[in-house]
């Protein structure tokens, strides 16, 4: 069982993101995150889902999904040059004293603070998902009030 | 018709995006963006639905939504102060003599470059609606070559 990313990419039709969830769901693989959004060619949308599978239980489900009708392309990411990212948002306890040092650590990892309230502070982070896993267990100390993450999205290398 | 928000906080359950997936189809509404991860909360995730929808169409998909048995929490966005931002990946022609310029249009809207090759750049950038299309509409100019968009996610303001 290893994580792996896969990208799809499809007419933007009614129901075809239920019916590759659907596709998922019947063999038992858990969705750990998912991101679909329209792509730079009206009508067609990229996906980006990351699973933890076994690879054949995987790739007998990527064979289901080129069968879809309105499925153009699916890649195993993993197994190619690519760059992911994630971005998430979240807002943490910030009593005026604490303000300065978790800016401070927002500044370090490169994380813009979108909004403040009298006893929190929410950041804007992106990043790899080593660097988003520091950031978040040093955020944990102050006690995280909401998190909201997109989930990856994967792109190849290269030309 | 308008451009609304949802926010859906569910248990991770098998199948519980495809319902979900299912009951917007089912009513005819296309999905424009959708993003789904964990949030800090194990057994937890928390998806971030963009439609454009009929008001009262989208209340009564709402109230469906929360009658699910893995929903827990159904939140209309677009009705309560929030920041929304959106993560893209975008890869442009750049041959050597444009490399240059569009490197300083990426720190100009703060992307990051996160891969080059002989003839083609890799940004990464984030922001609300407005920042990203200004940026996509630039790049156009030079071909953009792949395009990859978490879609939006939310998180209200304040405490």
């Amino acid at each position: 069982m290893m994580r792996r990313v896969v990208s799809v990419f499809v007419e933007n039709k009614f129901g075809v993101l239920s019916r590759i969830a659907a596709l998922f769901a019947a063999r038992g693989f858990n969705i750990e995150s998912l991101a679909v959004a329209e792509t730079d060619e009206p009508g067609f949308s990229r996906m980006t889902i990351v699973v933890t599978a076994d690879e054949r239980l995987l790739e007998q489900v990527m064979k289901q999904l080129r069968r879809l009708i309105d499925v153009i392309k699916v890649e195993d990411m993993t197994e190619k040059e690519h760059v992911d990212r994630e971005l998430v948002l979240v807002k943490v306890n910030a009593p005026p004293a604490k303000r300065g040092e978790i800016v401070e650590l927002a500044d370090i990892f490169r994380g813009k603070v979108v909004d403040v309230s009298v006893n929190t502070i929410t950041i804007e982070i992106t990043g790899a998902e080593g660097k988003i896993k520091s950031f978040l267990s040093l955020l944990r100390n102050y006690g995280i009030k909401e998190l909201i993450r997109t989930g990856k999205i994967a792109i190849s290398r290269g030309g």
